[in-house]
């Protein structure tokens, strides 16, 4: 890529950008936006435009976000939100302490040589831009020039060693503080119990729990709830929930149909068959009023047989103390791991209910087999698309689809189809990829939502890993020199390195186009902002509706950090070969950070909160990224014929080494919930019942408000029935 | 080696044997020799001639042996040598399920084929003889014959598979159930604390070990028990105890004295100088009181120091509830692992006190550089004795101590100096070596004596397949075929594939050997027998000395077990090639297992119990051994040029499998109790200051009698004064 189309793509970047910040700031100061730009503070109580400390300066957002305090942070969005910000610091701090010492000395020793002019002067073929010449690929082989570069290695990986070391401790403080001072909750109380045996007694499931948990903690077992098989119930609730909304949307169309012309206005109908396209027609309200009425009843019974008949495998266990069930969901229960398998228990939002029933066997089979599926996606997911391409060609769109014919005929349509066909797969598969891998992450018998996005990201970071870094570094090289590879496999390494420089330009321009115009739209939500209107305007009715349209969701992880760990890895591999790329991460993880807390603080709404269990995933994939460079620069260097290249050797083992002593120091306290975090002796035991109550899957909670106690009764009569 | 000395070999090691059995029966009915053969049953209060029911013939062993109960047995000796037993028919069991099928199949389909007569009529150098035919070396390559031996590797694992799986079950059940139905230990009730912080607050260790745990358990928290730095007591109380022994055999000598013609005796009298050879004259019964007296008060003076000034980083903490201190050892207590680290307490008689206070980094440290040191053992043995034989030659003895000139140049003495000088360096070496393999490993700073036999053991089983198997089976060939082996990795499991037919007739010998030999003199105790009787007659005065003269000390499992590999890994890998060693295994281990029920029941005093910790390390080294067999047979197939040599591979990949599975669902209750285990709620509570008395290093206790409760005023006297 020549020096001025990167400066004109740049250029354009930052005008994307400029205009996307202009629209933000227009944008964010009009109250029908408030609900899309300051969504959190709405939903917890604040008015974004009363609040009389903030300034309404088109640049208040950022000293808003620059000022908060961590508190703040976690307040707003959870501790996960304040991990992720920590884990954007630590990067930019990384590259900005190697920024220091790399920019200033590795520039001049790489500008003064005169590697490239050598190479043009022997080789007529060989182009070199300006660019170019202030990057190692400039250093001569075999100069002593070298060392300087290798020390930058030392440097960088120094620097992230201190810095993450200090983020681990820091977030091992804050999860633990924070754990320590929040109100009590329900999963502090309870454990998640699978696997549980068949009873050869005959004793009823809840009894068998019961008689179980009772024995083994007399004094502080309180009860159990067992998981129930409420498939069907789910499913007459959420039609009942269906049929309300449907309602109250009837009835809003009905009181706006009674004009002053028309006082009587029209009752809505609507046709009973397939997509309210065929059928019978009804009067819609009358309906919904019949159709809930009768469902409610069918819920009734269904909810009763639930709890009396279909007790699975499963069951939350809770305690009178937290202490107790900290202690307990560590505690080796039973001799054989496959049953009584106790665990701690999620939040009681973050249980995905059908993985909790799979029993450990079930468990076991599916993790590996997902492992292959995920294995062989990441491998070989270039050819499914290379199949679709192929069949997707415009020739056999033509034959096969023929009355397609006069349209692709058309030269202007036949250009652009073709130009775009084969992309078009390959931007649908990455599109889709994400929820692919959530899927498949569920279906490991995962049973908590925050689990499963740390393993659908993990996946998703090997995939960008493997696929977009390495794929488009190596590339087409690889292909061509497949069978030197085959034959010498430790040549990869050299060949990786050597087409290192190469791309560097181009991945300047990515990180730049990823910056200025993801953090754009990120920061503009101009995209949520169009849907709202729209929604709003011509489909919501009612007040739920609208609330519906601007709900905001949370940061979702499981492609954001892999996404961001995309930009690390490629900054750290270049930050040595070609320094240059330093400050566009440090702009792109310093923008981010900055975005993402105005974000944390205005617009995210987490769905859950597993207090940074994300951060040790995290931590060793930015190792991971460090040892991906080192290895290439070792590679490199030795290309460069480098003697001392082996000196990159023993940093190389220091890294393994720091991963082994930071997992062995830290992690143990991120997997199990320390004593010490469970002990909130100052604060007074909550209600016990409402924190089991808390864990009732909404379609089992009754009806009708008078029916309140229901639940308990049917618990007294099952355990007062099956005594018997 | 020739078909005639193998069989000279043979009948020379039964010769042996018969006579040791003859020694035996004649000797284990004497009177005299009852402390030697039936030491265990005397220590339990049995007298082994005047019980009625055991017979007198001189059989009478093996059908007491063959009929004891397991659970006879764990009375005796303990669940660990009843694990061990249940090892011994567990590979007993895979010999002969194995034998059944490969001795009537496999011999007739060798013996027939021609591979050694084609061979020797095409190079009249080749030699072999009647055994060899009957072994796979003797099939032609090619041949469709193969089919049978590959066929044979799936039986042997699939028994294998088979075997194991019932046998960890049953180890594990007879693990729980024993420790259900054994009575409350103090180990029951107590956890093991390491790393206690350094306190801030600048409290007192035990206050802070007490208000830490008092907070974290406040119902169930009992006391604590700080490690204290008592090096110096320990020295006093061991002198103490060296000058009562003396006191006592001066005493006794002084009655002998006292005959009918000299009535006053003669009072014994001792130098107190260098080894009783220098110094004063003393009278030998009052420097000892005056001694005694002496020790006492300073041992006095040293515990209560010791307790108050000396308290470390670690303690014992106790519960009043089983349960509670179960769930403790396995719950993490603090945020930071070098903190806080609470594990189960081992049994009083295993602490290793002084690795109690061993801090977590130094711990870390220490285990990898015992690793490495083991690893460089094991891989370069061969190189110090190597250099010391080379010092020990007769030239160099000569020349360096040549005084010996005259002993030496005689011709018959320099015959014998010739041969076994060099053999005596490796003969030293290799019976220094599990002494040397358990101080390394207790080096690791393991806090108790049974897992430090378990890494002793680990260690040596290392070094003796490395070494001993590896060593001769390649030996030679290995550093003839250096070079090759460098260029071309792959081929080494070629190479030993190669030269192991060479050595089956060596090795059936090496089992014979070691099962006529070894267990003949097991069970006929010669030498502890001789060693007694001389000691009796000659040392012991007292009657406390005759009892140490034939305590009979445990099962040595660090060096025991890992023997027993060796024999079973040949076994394994000779069972395909040359069917002919099954038998010979089955005999070394059937009387190896009705040899070891004898000494369970009638000699072996366990010194701790572990409750069969030990076959989880048992189990994989089988599966180690089943694996190194079929990759040898995978590449002997090879090399037979068999195209279906690669069938192997499935069942290589289904071991690894096995071992997954087996490791996955059972060595966790292992590892930890399960709290099923831990509850005995139908046994009333023990007294609670009796277990923790328990714990109590003998040095702390008061020397009087009267001075009983002088302990726990001391511990009274700490808790005031510091809380003050």
């Amino acid at each position: 890529m020549e020096f001025s189309s990167f400066l004109t793509s740049l250029a354009t970047s930052f005008v994307i950008f400029a205009v996307l910040m202009l629209l933000f700031t227009w944008l964010s100061r009009r109250r029908g936006n408030a609900v899309v730009y300051y969504p959190s503070r709405i939903l917890r109580g604040h008015n974004p435009f009363e609040d009389r400390r903030r300034s309404r300066s088109p640049i208040a957002w950022i000293s808003e976000a620059f000022n908060a305090s961590e508190a703040d942070i976690v307040a707003a969005a959870g501790v996960d939100a304040a991990v992720y910000l920590v884990f954007l610091s630590s990067v930019l701090g990384i590259f900005v302490l190697s920024g220091i010492i790399l920019l200033p000395v590795l520039l001049p020793v790489a500008a003064t040589d005169s590697g490239f002019k050598t190479a043009a002067e022997s080789n007529s073929n060989a182009t070199f831009n300006d660019l170019d010449k202030l990057a190692m690929g400039n250093v001569q082989a075999k100069s002593s020039r070298l060392w300087a570069f290798l020390a930058a290695n030392y440097w960088v990986s120094i620097v992230t060693f201190y810095v993450l070391w200090k983020a681990y401790k820091h977030v091992s403080d804050l999860r633990a503080t924070v754990k320590i001072n929040s109100e009590w909750k329900p999963e502090d109380f309870a454990v998640l119990v699978r696997d549980i045996p068949f009873d050869s007694q005959g004793l009823g499931k809840e009894e068998q729990v019961d008689s179980y948990f009772k024995a083994l903690h007399p004094n502080t077992f309180y009860k159990s709830m067992l998981v129930t098989h409420n498939k069907k119930a789910i499913k007459i609730w959420l039609e009942l929930k269906g049929y309300k909304k449907k309602l109250a949307r009837a009835e809003v169309v009905y009181a706006d149909s009674k004009t002053t012309s028309k006082p009587e206005g029209t009752r809505p109908t609507n046709k009973t068959g397939f997509l309210g396209l065929l059928g019978k027609k009804v009067d819609t309200i009358d309906n919904c009023k019949e159709k809930i009425k009768e469902l409610a009843t069918k819920l009734g019974v269904e909810q009763k047989g639930s709890l009396r008949d279909k007790q699975r495998v499963a069951a939350l266990v809770f305690f009178n103390d937290s202490k107790a069930a900290t202690s307990a969901s560590q505690t080796l229960h039973a001799r054989m791991v496959d049953t009584w398998t106790v665990t701690e228990a999620p939040e009681p939002r973050q249980l995905i209910w059908e993985n909790l029933t799979k029993n450990f066997y079930e468990r076991q089979i599916r993790q590996y087999a997902v492992y292959g599926v995920v294995f062989l996606t990441i491998v070989f997911y270039m050819i499914p698309i290379a199949a679709i391409s192929a069949i997707t060609t415009l020739k056999n769109l033509r034959r096969y689809l023929s009355f397609l014919k006069v349209i692709v005929d058309k030269k202007v349509v036949s250009t652009i189809l073709e130009a775009y066909l084969p992309q078009l797969a390959l931007i649908i598969f990455l599109a889709l990829l994400p929820s692919l891998l959530l899927f498949l992450s569920k279906e490991e018998g995962i049973p908590s939502q925050g689990h499963v996005i740390r393993a659908a990201s993990g996946k998703y970071f090997y995939f960008i890993i493997f696929n977009v870094f390495l794929g488009v570094t190596i590339g087409g090289t690889l292909i061509a020199s497949l069978k030197t590879i085959i034959n010498q496999p430790k040549k990869i390494v050299n060949l990786l390195a050597d087409s290192l420089p190469q791309n560097a330009t181009f991945f300047l321009t990515y990180v730049a186009l990823k910056f200025f115009v993801g953090y754009g739209l990120e920061l503009s939500r101009v995209v949520p902002l169009i849907i709202f209107h729209l929604k709003k305007k011509y489909l919501c009715k009612t007040e739920d509706e609208v609330k519906e349209a601007w709900a905001p969701g949370d940061f979702s992880f499981a492609t954001r950090v892999p996404n961001d760990m995309l930009i690390m890895t490629i900054v750290f591999c270049y930050s040595v070969i070609s320094p240059l790329i330093i400050p566009f991460g440090v702009i792109y993880f310093g923008l981010g950070w900055l975005i993402a807390r105005n974000q944390a603080l205005n617009v995210i709404v987490p769905s859950h909160e597993t207090y940074g269990r994300m951060w040790p995933h995290m931590h060793s994939r930015i190792l991971a990224a460090l040892i991906i460079f080192q290895v290439l620069m070792f590679g490199y260097l030795g290309l460069k014929k480098f003697v001392y290249a082996f000196l990159m050797v023993p940093i190389i083992i220091v890294s393994f080494i720091f991963v082994y002593a930071c997992n062995k120091r830290f992690y143990k306290s991120f997997y199990y919930t320390p004593l010490e975090v469970a002990n909130k002796d100052s604060k007074d035991i909550p209600n016990l019942e409402s924190l089991y109550v808390a864990y009732v899957h909404p379609s089992l909670i009754p009806e009708k408000p008078d029916d309140v106690d229901h639940f308990e009764d049917v618990q007294t009569n099952v355990s007062a029935k099956e005594s018997v």
